[in-house]
């Protein structure tokens, strides 16, 4: 992670999510059910191969994921989200009807489970 | 703007202000009153003078911020929030309330007028 930008509540929360990446794995988690390298890698905005292991990487780092080996030979992980990456779910949904509410175009979608 | 990523709302919010300065300049007007570049340049992050520019320049074209001249000669600006920039405002105290149960060291500080 970047240094310390200041000792402002928001600036430390965008240290440690505030990429155009971080937080759409944290809604795969979370509200895709999605767990593996591969669900991830199918997502609709293609993420790149290296963005995704160096953000599930940090999102170890910083106590948001956790990471679960499911398979012993090879070595295969799931990505769970922890009580703190848990709790980001309300700003997430937030972010959703903001731009329901006001991007044009943009509509909520079913979720799983919905 | 990046291309659009997925018609996910979340996805669509985070193209808008998924950067780490964005959000930090919507909290500069919308929390602390700031409204000029030289505030904005003042801040405890130290925001760069070129990346200022771009975000602020983004802000009002992404219609969450609107520029109003307040001197002819020289002109000069001030920024200052619109509807849709307003709105911002309680996700970023949920940022900053999720920050204080989950990063370590921090703090919420008083605002200007607690």
């Amino acid at each position: 992670m970047e240094a310390k930008r200041s000792d402002c509540p928001i600036a430390a929360a965008l240290d440690v999510f505030g990429d155009r990446w971080t937080l759409l794995l944290v809604r795969d988690i979370g509200l895709f059910g999605k767990h593996r390298n591969k669900d991830f890698q199918d997502g609709a905005e293609g993420i790149p191969s290296n963005i995704l292991a160096d953000r599930l990487r940090r999102l170890v780092a910083t106590g948001l994921v956790v990471r679960r080996r499911y398979q012993a030979h090879p070595p295969r992980y799931e990505y769970h989200l922890t009580e703190a990456g848990a709790a980001l779910l309300p700003i997430l949904e937030a972010m959703a009807l903001w731009a329901k509410d006001h991007i044009a175009g943009v509509r909520l979608p079913p979720l799983p489970g919905d």
